[in-house]
């Protein structure tokens, strides 16, 4: 696999780096779960200082020369060109930015999420205004340090996904959002999905919902000895080592969907990381391709396979022997449930159908402030106007408004169309595991989730970061990024269109 | 508390090397707690690629220069000597070794600790013979490296213990072995403390005997905000940072005063590195002064506090609470069971008065091995031997003998005599605190353990490693290592003669 003499003695110095980075990542998920409060303070040091230190190391002028060097060599496999172009992609963006602006942005961004916290309790928007001005700026002065050809935009959103550009974002949400917009009229003023469900309002026992999670995860093939649940206060998945990828779920106590849905979509990003080709570990390429094609490996088996009807058949033993009240609904009831259609104004409450919307509205709002179209000043009015064009409600107030994200806060911008790209992807796989293993429904009805497991293997996850995420899509699944995929499976399965 | 420059540079460019060993640590208590099966691997290798990461730091050519620099530096006060000189041993120990011999003893120590398994379990002495063989001939090597005076051994104890010498421990076990074997003689033969009890075969729930644990510590002051409790297969403390401090247990299942007193064993720990001044944070003398003074305090909380009548006393209704079969015990019956003495071939079953000699036994052995007296084909005979002559029993097979501890395939040769250092020391810092606070027995009745914490961190702690051990001894206790306090404390508890 890697054969090339100067690959190979950059992967030996990489190694310090990729150890430096399994180290953050337990420290990571350590926070998150187990970490007692008095431990926050070193612990930032800690994580402070172990950054610049792998920073460093990148930027040491004899490991810059190595990856230089092997840029022009010829003859390199795949996997080679792979990690001189991973390494050449995160020297140059380390390169351009100067350390007094990663600096002030970290800086920026700890305070901010702090104030948002304060803010979005308070319902007061004046209060992290002057904070989201920073960042904006801030992250402005990074695109003209990162440099672009079109939009400023572009030089972040490359940040997350790599070579995707505005013009490419613009022609997705070009076609899905008229598109989806009609599909929801038509699915709120229908009867085949509930706009509610007496379910959403069902208190749980916290440890009997654990056995289910932890029952559903394995069914679906997650490996014990190579990861783990957890609980934290925001489910996510972190890869500590290609054998050990953890995810972590919450627990509200009522409307079981969530904790669920959460554990599964986890399990998604955790399987692609687990089965990335073994000869890849601790090497650069030994994660996924993009933001946006890790999203599209969460959202395949949370939406895809978990909200389908088969699922919902295979669920209902599981759930019987968990949860006393689930007894009296059948499978088709728990679809209904798992399925419900409400335009609502919180990102993270909404449905296959309206999610995108709310991603729209995000990106065309940070994208304007980026360019200097929009000022922070006018952005909870343009939020508001957006929300009851594209989905009929008004927030009442800036907390389920423009308040209701961690993102901006958190310095991200250009972070959300990964999102979308990721349940556009999904069902350009869904489509491509169809033809070539056929109906999913009956493979999900028939428990055959190592052959769905082998497919994406095959398909996407053994393939690391080797590829650009475009590449991959077009040499895997045969065509570009097409969101025609997700509208036919939208209309198929909202709409009962074929 | 720190003012000179050179002292505050060195500080400055040290908290990357702490940071390394935050994330060290946290990796090994990860490794013992919650890491899956599948992660070793990976584990291994970020370990020791950031193991050598930290050395390199360590002996960088101006880090060693600003260090020497600062060794003759003037008006230095007692903290920012500490610093250089910690720092300037570290260098020196680091540097003297060469990097192969390094890499030889860990990896043979590695493979010997996979081998000693199996050969315990197997009851195979001639299994492990090469390897101890590989093992004393290398630590040889490190003494010979190192440098001493008298005796090579003096080069492997100091490693574990600042200067502490051959001279120093045979004047210690001189005096304490031949009374050890009075007072255990007598003991024996007496009524007042049983050689076995019925609590010893019955068994405990696991839950609730970690409620009965957590209450435990709860009372001795554990602070949850900068800790936690957790299972691991041995029972360890470790600092991961001054205010996150954790400790574990183990369930057996049975004798629950075997995870009793390794958990408050683990709290002695704990308490000592959560007390050291804050103002040390992050520098090298953020730990103890010693293994020797580290164990003294665990073994303070174990044994002098844990094992005394009052504790009994207190402990009684907590253990009521949590465990049925305690009902029909009251404290004295709860005491003898603590304090059963019973020569046993197996260290760590000991209780206080035939635990030191056990530690003389392994010293003498390997003492001689390293100075080529005794050769590893001798030593289970050597082994046998010296068991009968000290407490009149014969092992039976080398599992139960020889080969009962893991430290010799670990590669830690000079690291048995800080057990009795820590049981001496211990007993001295009790006559120091009841010269101070007055009746111990009084104190722990009336739970005052908010004055006793108080008094050790005055006394011990909060100096964290600012002075050599011997030092901190002399200065703080008013004179030098002594065991006849030790004696003392043995014969007014076991023969009741004051």
């Amino acid at each position: 696999m890697f054969e090339d003499r100067v690959v190979k003695e950059i992967l030996e110095r990489y190694r310090t780096i990729w150890s430096i980075s399994h180290a953050l990542s337990l420290m990571s998920w350590d926070n998150e779960t187990y970490m007692p409060r008095g431990g926050v303070e070193e612990r930032s040091t800690a994580r402070a200082e172990l950054s610049v230190l792998a920073r460093k190391l990148l930027l040491d002028k004899s490991f810059v020369e190595l990856v230089e060097k092997a840029l022009h060599r010829e003859g390199l496999n795949d996997y080679e060109r792979g990690v001189v172009r991973v390494l050449h992609r995160q020297i140059r963006i380390q390169k351009s930015i100067p350390e007094r602006l990663v600096f002030e942005l970290v800086k920026t961004a700890g305070e901010a999420s702090h104030v948002w916290r304060e803010a979005r309790k308070k319902n007061d928007f004046q209060m992290f205004k002057p904070y989201l001005e920073k960042i904006v700026k801030l992250r402005r002065e990074y695109a003209e340090h990162l440099g672009y050809d079109d939009h400023p935009y572009d030089a972040l959103l490359d940040l997350y996904e790599e070579d995707m550009r505005v013009r490419d974002v613009d022609a997705i949400f070009g076609k899905l959002v008229p598109e989806t917009r009609k599909i929801l009229e038509k699915v709120v003023s229908g009867e085949l999905f509930p706009d509610k469900h007496e379910l959403e309002s069902m208190e749980y026992d916290r440890e009997a919902m654990d056995r289910v999670n932890r029952e559903v995860v394995t069914l679906l093939g997650y490996p014990w000895d190579r990861g783990r649940l957890d609980v934290s206060p925001h489910p996510f998945t972190i890869t500590i080592g290609m054998k050990d990828v953890r995810i972590t779920t919450r627990y509200e106590g009522r409307d079981f969907r969530r904790t669920l849905f959460a554990t599964i979509h986890e399990f998604g990003h955790a399987l692609y990381n687990l089965q990335i080709d073994e000869r890849l570990k601790m090497t650069p390429l030994a994660s996924g391709a993009s933001l946006g094609v890790h999203e599209s490996q969460s959202r395949f088996w949370e939406n895809i396979v978990g909200r389908s009807l088969s699922f919902a058949e295979i669920l209902k033993p599981i759930l019987d022997k968990h949860l006393d009240f689930i007894k009296r609904y059948d499978a088709q009831e728990l679809y209904r449930y798992f399925n419900i259609v409400r335009p609502d104004l919180i990102r993270v409450e909404a449905d296959e159908i309206t999610y995108n919307l709310h991603i729209y509205l995000r990106y065309e709002l940070e994208k304007q402030m980026i360019a200097g179209e929009l000022a922070v000043d006018d952005l909870p009015e343009q939020w508001n106007d957006m929300m009851e064009k594209l989905l009929g409600i008004k927030p009442k107030n800036y907390s389920e408004g423009v308040l209701q994200d961690i993102h901006w806060s958190g310095g991200s911008i250009g972070y959300f169309p990964t999102y979308t790209i990721g349940n556009v992807v999904a069902a350009q796989i869904r489509n491509h595991a169809e033809n070539t293993l056929g109906d999913l429904e009956k493979i999900i009805l028939e428990k055959k989730f190592d052959e769905l497991r082998e497919h994406l293997k095959e398909t996407i996850h053994k393939w690391g970061s080797t590829y650009k995420p475009k590449e991959l899509i077009q040499k895997q699944l045969g065509e570009p990024i097409n969101p025609e995929y997700l509208i036919k499976y939208l209309k198929s399965k909202y709409l009962k269109e074929s």
